[in-house]
């Protein structure tokens, strides 16, 4: 029990600056009081769900969502709020020029333009002390033959290179990938096969990130966590949980047992502690429900998740495959599943001297009433701010 | 020939206001220029599709997104464009009350606000002579545990019998179904089964609307439509192409077969003319691609689905099925399919008077150039307005 | 606590004869030794189930695979073994005759064969006591106009009626419906929508069967649950649980959180007692791991979800409901599905008399090596015999 | 018009030994009359296929299901029938020792004899002057637990490079991958990525094959495939098509648009032709239709999207493409998918000294009717034998 302990206390999950802000459907946004009007309004929401469960002591920034003049003086904002910065997210996907494409656009006009965009968040990444540039491209098409498969991948190719270059000693790229939307014919880093083949050829640098939300149906996420780790190129997860396609719901709500399968192939690997280097963060909306109590809830139900898989008996789960005992093994596996560790994280909690029960302690703390009378005025912080 | 003539000639599609205005995903809408900015300018552009093909001689509005003072007066100058107002599209997605839900919303007030505007579209149909009230619902939750999947529907079917008792002697409800989005754990009406059931429940006037693109992975959308026509509850189509989910592209542009499939069944069961009382719209987004060609080529893709479908040797058909000759069957099936009907079009719309390529008359026309000239000021409509 | 235990205690779960029996997909059958060579080894089988779990006890038959002279004498059987006859299924997919379909075949001999085995299974009935008759149709087709959609859907109209007007005043018709398999095209019973039409159409002794691993991918079963509950035509489940396609894995083991949704709504609308008439049943392979611990296991998880179902807060979560509370309703859901209900059941057992662990039971008690030593020579059964 | 047709005329579809025996369902193979009873028979078959397409010059063998004493006479034997031996295909899925996996199992006896079988492959190839050897295991798990997906791909690594070492220096190793079934739960290699990752890692002359069934539903194959082309691992395609999982329809029947899509890539990567060195092999069943018939439909299938993605004007493509023109790029894709190319294809035939029929040509043929006659007695020929 001391290591399962050991191992939950040094727990990181790191939070998205997004995540605290507006967001919805292609239907309707639905705004809520109290929303964060600029980035300093973000990150001092972070600091609370750190303050509240110690396990989320960053905050990835959006850019240009979390531009700022002055990066360094965002970053000691953030330490004061007991935080500190963590992935730098790029965002090509919002200009009017990038209607179809940004670094696989045909036009090189704009490709560049993409391209500069991403080199200024390695810039911006050197002054926040980030170590991570995370990547998604929405690039794709919608029409058969609106362009060419192939000559996208090499503009990709071109534009990842370039960018890979200009990272510094101890910086890293995440390579996001993603079956559809916003393109729905062709999406130009769809699965993680392509992720990975341009990492391989990028160097040791470039990683996969795995957002859970992104998959076809079917797709057996853990399979591909359980390879990424055997190859070293696992670098990343973006967290979240889906019942049909991107739907961006709170991770582990949608389906806990995957969750804590996925989780279970990182324990297996020794893959949870900073050294494996692996970023465990969310990335979700909160359409309907409110945004803090929903990341506390989030960053709780990894928690839990994490500890059902260090609860796994490695030793009996080892034997009964070996033995090829298919429903022994399986039992092994769904014993610790099984187990309410809501006393163990309860627990731990106090002995970290944080309230057993984030979720109550928010409520009781006046924040949410705080900031709906603070935060009047001004423009909400959404997906387009 | 000459039945397939007749029957392509008086071939009815009827087009959507909205599909004129800008549209997007929830990461971007990307603006165009020359969309209108007023429900008379969707009207025109609407006006300019009928005028070169012949075959789209209606116009779909939604309420609010087209409202008016005067109805009598916009359906006036729709028959000045040479066009007639179609099916009454209602909305009640878009107010902020209808967070969670509208007339399956827990509160009381919010779904009588809803009814409401249902029973306001049917006002409206008064006004225009329209005959069908289109209903979808985004309702649904996105957590589970977050409302009782029976309470919303027996809410759902108290409102529903309230409009459909205000419906006049010659009108109909339309009751769409969609998988899901916005909602993402369930949705009210996610299915044509419960759409078909709730009709069923209501009487004649209600019948089932099938959307397309909305649907899980793997569904047979030409038995749904064959089911209903036996049925005699299918009442309209809203026609769209989709290769993951909703992805509302051009009719015909994801699966050609598909909607050759589809309109066979519609010939098989001879229901194509007005007479068989289902109405063939379009429904969808012109998200990239500029948006009166696009409703032109799809006006052309259902034409030449159905030109192919009527060809389909009916008597070798069902020989080869009585005789269990699987691939004779499919032979005669794909012979159909596999004939280029382009030729056949080109010379109906010559006898109709019509340019046989109108998307190159649209070109030559000079429409778009005059409108994004002239619409220059005031809001683009877009889905919000 | 009380009326949790006592619901458990009054559990009613069916398990299927041909369970027990080899199975295995279309690549190989891997046999076990001392499986059951007929019927009667079959219920022996089942016996022991019952005598481990205490709440299995009922048998379903497979005609023919379980096809003796005697029924009464087969009935006198399993009483002995302490077990019930439950339904009878018919099997209409393994006769040459039905390559092309069983009752919905284009050549109305084999329509009639078909039709005269279902009313061979309601005599079948009459003999064993049974209230149940489970008809799965296997039938569609492959390819596109192979079949007149329509016309098959009258044929199984007719046959349906056929049937359901021979059964006696207490017998039902549960029809199953199906996505895809072994037709690959369309299949005449797809979905519920289809199953639910026809028993509308024949009447109050016709409901539906949901087989939980029968649905395109994305499908909410709960929701279809809930809405057959409020119709009152749920007649039955299917348990097995599916990652894929029809997986046909033990109930429980694929999504655990879906299986409790269910049984949330079961609990919801009362109808876990026998006075609801919804018959639990298994209906699941065990192709690689060993039939009777698969068995004993798969309602062990059908109990636990139970058990969690019935621990849900229904006052905390209708009033969470109520206030539009999406994160306390959810709470209120996943407290209860987060419990470690297995300390209860474990003293359920006990009060009961049982083992409270009824792998480990079964695993002491010699059976597993009795019947691979008696069983030898003879053929053993499998999904053809 | 001159390059489409010898393209055309060079085009090499090699058909499956397998495809000329029965098959079927877990539910139910519904055996023909005529089918093969032997290697022998099934190569005849081939050469009837042959000579009627002109295009089908060689045959694949599965092993053992081809099993023979001397390879040497077989291919003799093929020759004397017009047609060569293709692939070499493995089947290391049909024994009981490889219940719980074949190179990936715990033990290593198991491993070991699977191994041997690969490498039995290989001398069979130096026998029949093979080039391929057709990789696809059905490896893979059915519960959560049940063994390390980690370890499973050490032994397939380990197995796969004392394969690749064993080949000649003509010899590659095709690498097939499927998503799911018979495993249900994880499959050793479910995707073009873990097929790409090891081929990578193995060499060049491992490369990828394409099985058009093998994908999770929404999958974009033609991105796979040009994704290959681009890297230069593409070695084979497994044409079939599909419904919903692994249908195993004829090619080109499910979604004639998509086989297009594929050869389209195909054409535009300039790798029709031989020296590109890509095996275009089917891999289907035939469960309910006539063996022989739907081969030659599945090449002629072939043969037409061959056609039409030839005939796409690449000039006009990429001016459009180029240009940014949506719709017009997308139309001169479609202006060739929509051309009839069976006219062209009966000249073709017709030039070729081929009956420009070539279905007609087989019912005339007296073959069907022929070996009806003659294959009486013995064992037909299936997956199994």
């Amino acid at each position: 029990m001391r290591d399962v302990r050991a191992a939950l206390r040094q727990q990181r999950i790191e939070t998205p600056s997004w995540a605290y802000a507006n967001s919805g459907t292609r239907f309707k946004v639905f705004a809520q009081a109290g929303v964060p009007r600029n980035p300093e309004e973000k990150i001092a929401d972070a600091g609370v769900v750190h303050r509240l469960t110690g396990v989320a002591p960053t905050v990835a920034l959006h850019i240009p969502w979390d531009k700022v003049d002055d990066y360094a003086a965002l970053a000691k904002y953030a330490a004061d709020q007991g935080v500190g910065i963590g992935a730098i997210n790029a965002n090509v996907f919002q200009d009017d020029d990038y209607k179809l494409g940004s670094v696989t656009n045909p036009d090189p006009a704009v490709r560049r333009k993409a391209t500069d965009h991403l080199l200024e968040c390695v810039d911006i990444m050197d002054a926040t002390g980030s170590r991570d540039l995370k990547l998604w491209f929405s690039d794709g098409t919608n029409y058969p033959g609106q362009d060419s498969i192939r000559a996208r991948q090499d503009r990709l190719a071109e534009a990842l290179r370039e960018v890979y270059d200009r990272l510094g000693d101890d910086q890293r790229m995440l390579l996001e990938y993603k079956l559809f939307e916003p393109a729905f014919y062709t999406t130009d880093v769809p699965d993680w096969g392509t992720s990975y083949a341009h990492c391989i050829e990028l160097g040791p640098k470039a990683t996969v990130c795995i957002d859970t939300g992104h998959h076809a149906p079917g797709t057996n996420i853990e399979f591909i966590v359980a390879f990424l780790l055997r190859a070293g190129k696992l670098g990343a997860f973006d967290f979240n949980s889906r019942f049909y396609a991107d739907d961006d719901l709170m991770v582990g709500a949608a389906d806990p047992f995957q969750l804590f399968r996925i989780m279970h192939e990182i324990v297996s690997a020794d893959a949870l502690g900073e050294d494996a280097g692996i970023a465990f963060m969310l990335d979700q909306c909160h359409n309907i429900e409110p945004k803090i109590p929903a990341i506390i809830r989030s960053v709780m139900n990894v928690q839990e998740a994490t500890a059902k898989a260090l609860l796994v008996d490695a030793d009996a789960l080892a034997a009964a495959q070996r033995a090829g005992d298919v429903l022994g093994a399986n039992a092994a596996l769904m014993d610790a599943y099984n187990t309410d560790v809501r006393p163990l994280l309860r627990e731990l909690r106090e002995e970290m001297g944080l309230d057993p029960d984030p979720m109550a302690a928010y409520a009781r703390s006046g924040y949410a009433e705080k900031i709906v009378a603070e935060r009047v005025g001004g423009e909400q912080a959404g997906w387009g701010a």
